[in-house]
């Protein structure tokens, strides 16, 4: 039985979002027709709206079904930079972002004439908020993460959108690795142009995501067509994947509390257990501002790929990074932006919990990580 | 029990699929994970890839999965334009195409500095040959639909392809219709660049699609993060999408001969029946270069929006035209694209036979359409 420790890559898909897509699959039509098939259709995914509108507090209309997490991150800073006052060209972007939002504004820079305003992260992963705040005038767009996806900082989410209306710059959160695991609130974090979330990180079905793009904000659409979703989203509506995200993310608010609760606690008690195993291990990232779910360890002087390999012998499953660039190996960049060296930023694991992480997952670790940071030690000295 | 005619706007799950997207949610992985989740998720997707490439008759490294057919023919036309030599801002676009075209290529000219080249139909809506080839020369890529999607006429996909190939002008072939009804070869369209599929169309899920994109092809990609997919489509990849729909593409080709057969014999026993029912009805498109499966009716002087409605009433399912924009009480500009006036163009029905489609559905529809015919012309004349 393997033990997966990587849920911030994936989680399992849930009973409810399973049920909820077999469910959907039987209702025949496309919810663009008009005859009875397609409003059954219709109904099945105006529904799912509702159910992710309520969980993410945002209006249903504010809803864009997407493809993931990739594609709402894309739509959302293309669709800003296209839509934005054409005297401006600036996007501001913190260190340690996502590599959906680094390629994205990467491209914008190299293709549509955009400058990058970096703006430093601190010692643990955070987006201080008046280096953000200074950054704001004069910008097209600013963009951020709610909870880093590697180190699991999580950041003042409604500080920054609070900046951003001050300063009046449409602004991007991603919130992909934060829903399910903190409060997440596009109400609250007025201010917000747009939101990004995704299905799979959650428990729901991969392929399928969400861009919640506020009533008086106007991205340009990224796929041009038959004109769904306010002209937003172009393409026939996958309402068993809406359905299996809305049931996913129903199930996910609804346990959050005492979730959150149980996994914090079980990922503190494995901390304080790898350390004593192996006393030369640092946690990376913010110990007070942290999705609960989240380990981010360092292990000075070995390779995390060697580690990685190591206990995928033992059938234990964690990540080096992200997975998009989990098979490229490459220095962690959100190492890198917390001011650590290139090897630290090679030397890291991410241990991630969810729903089906037990005790005995971490007893597995802890037993297993002595003797693989050991050889992996010996590895890297010859 | 709905009589469900509306194949082509989207076709009802097959089992193979759904039993296909079950098994692949039950690996738990991230295709991009390293670990020994990770590699099974891998493996899992390059079997479908393996499988959908065979179908496709291509290369499987040619296959890149995206969210549908929208995604796919934006990232066709807006990739090849990107990529594009600079010296040329000519996009070669046949009149009649589907609004994921038009659109995309509308935002090519309003936005980034585009011109069309406008081909236009013959009177039964087929691209003729010497037309298309007259229109390539200094363009900057050419794109065309391999079935029409309303009138259901077939073109000549491989002179089209190689008329490209001898003027040395990218082209997009959007198969979209055509899978599963007609031949699909990405091989024998020899000169073709990009060629885009949906699954939903041939019982796959829906939010699934691919655009295979030849070897000697590089387009921009439009969806920037982790890499995936040779760079061209970034996104964690959708393992149980990707099973479903090349377990329906296998289904569907492995009974296309014979299916094709059953469903013309039954379209032609329909348009028959039809004529004889409503003598004043008439057959759109091509007679002899058809998809199998698609009626495409006109019913002189009445509106193809209230037939629709009345049939709905009856159970029947069936379309005024596209999906996309069966919600908008717009004139066809497919009918319109073959010469017809903008009264006939509002007045048509898109009949589409499919997998699940009986001698029953025919007899329904034609036992119904007399009187909703009568009904039509009469609230038509008020």
């Amino acid at each position: 039985m393997t033990v997966y420790l990587d849920h911030a890559a994936t989680s399992p898909l849930r009973p409810e979002a399973r049920d909820a897509w077999l469910a959907a699959s039987d209702v025949v039509g496309n919810a663009s027709s008009i005859h009875g098939g397609g409003q059954a259709a219709r109904r099945v995914l105006e529904e799912a709206r509702e159910a992710l509108a309520a969980v993410l507090d945002c209006d249903p209309i504010e809803v864009v079904f997407t493809s993931g997490g990739t594609e709402s991150v894309n739509l959302a800073l293309k669709g800003l930079w296209w839509g934005r006052d054409a005297a401006t060209n600036a996007i501001v972007l913190p260190d340690g972002e996502h590599h959906a939002t680094l390629d994205t504004v990467g491209w914008l820079t190299a293709h549509e004439g955009a400058a990058v305003v970096p703006v430093g992260l601190d010692a643990v992963g955070r987006i201080r908020l008046d280096v953000f705040a200074r950054a704001l005038p004069g910008a097209a767009l600013a963009t951020a993460l709610v909870a880093n996806n590697e180190v699991g900082t999580v950041n003042d989410a409604a500080g920054l959108a609070a900046a951003a209306r001050d300063a009046g710059i449409p602004l991007h959160l991603d919130a992909v690795a934060a829903l399910g695991h903190v409060p997440v609130s596009f109400r609250a974090w007025q201010g917000t142009s747009a939101l990004s979330v995704s299905a799979h990180k959650i428990g729901g079905p991969v392929g399928v995501g969400a861009l919640v793009v506020g009533r008086a904000s106007h991205p340009v659409a990224l796929l041009h067509g038959g004109g769904q979703q306010r002209g937003l989203r172009s393409g026939t509506q996958d309402i068993a994947g809406a359905a299996a995200f809305a049931a996913a993310a129903v199930a996910a608010e609804g346990e959050r509390t005492a979730e959150s609760a149980r996994l914090a606690a079980l990922r503190d008690r494995l901390v304080v257990a790898v350390r004593e195993a192996v006393p030369a291990v640092q946690l990376l990232g913010d110990p007070d501002h942290r999705l609960p779910g989240n380990a981010h360890l360092l292990f000075p002087g070995a390779s995390g790929e060697t580690l990685l390999f190591l206990l995928d012998q033992a059938d234990i499953s964690v990540s080096t990074g992200s997975a998009c660039q989990a098979g490229v190996a490459e220095p962690s960049h959100v190492v890198l932006a917390l001011g650590r060296s290139e090897a630290d930023a090679r030397s890291v694991l991410r241990v991630t919990l969810g729903r089906t992480s037990t005790d005995a997952d971490v007893d597995a670790l802890v037993a297993a990580l002595p003797a693989a940071y050991e050889r992996a030690l010996a590895s890297a000295s010859r």
